[in-house]
């Protein structure tokens, strides 16, 4: 079965616990590569510090952000990623218990490829994650890049 | 229950009706509004010509955009979309038979925001428009935008 990456950026690990619960099946092979901080999300991008082996940072196919991260926060990481024309390609989903309508239109405006507000009810989170499974990874086609990943800067 | 607009720009009436067959349901109330040409689209987005009367041409909340088209294709759409600073926060969704890795790459690449290939057999095309109905609908916040649309220009 071919693997996918995800690139799950998310401080909760409660909410981490429950996203990767979420995301299990049979169905579709999932590898999540999960990174606490903003900062730490930047160095996997672009294989630096402890990424900087190109093995244990492969590029991912989807990038699930969480909002508020300490040090650089999801809003500053999406502009990053959007603005780089080697990664803007690279879908990002914002998962976020924020509903502030500013966050929103901010994030569509600067390029998110969508926007989920986290359920607090547990069965309606796994129920969300499942969905955005079955969209991304069943309904979708996602972009093959097998260039070098990253271009050097 | 809460009324939201979807513009499909599509010029096979064949695809269209497959496509309405597949959105219709009981949980979501859509408006289909349908362009069968990119320019035609143009008028749609910017209120000009037959779509001068604002109530005629509501902002979409999520686009379906084939990218074939007559005239102004799908791929340039996408590009004065994603450009404009009025328009970029609306989701586009491509909607495609092609399959072309350059076509894949170059949406992703100009801020689509999903890349879908239209499946040939029925049962699983009506399958990825519902569950794309579910996903942009159901799960996903979309961006709420009461603001005078268009600006004028």
């Amino acid at each position: 079965m071919r693997e996918w990456h995800i690139l799950l950026i998310e401080d909760s690990d409660e909410d981490v616990a429950a996203t990767i619960r979420g995301l299990r099946r049979e169905d579709v092979a999932l590898v999540i590569h999960r990174c606490t901080t903003g900062d730490q999300a930047l160095d996997y991008l672009y294989q630096r510090g402890r990424y900087r082996t190109p093995t244990q940072a492969p590029r991912p196919h989807l990038i699930l952000l969480d909002l508020n991260l300490p040090g650089t926060d999801g809003r500053a990481l999406l502009a990053v990623i959007k603005d780089d024309e080697d990664l803007k390609a690279i879908p990002v989903v914002v998962l976020t218990t924020s509903n502030n309508p500013k966050d929103i239109a901010s994030c569509y405006q600067r390029g998110a490829n969508s926007y989920q507000i986290k359920p607090v009810d547990y069965a309606r989170f796994k129920q969300s994650v499942q969905t955005l499974i079955d969209y991304w990874f069943q309904i979708v086609t996602l972009p093959e890049d097998d260039s070098a990943f990253p271009r050097s800067y």
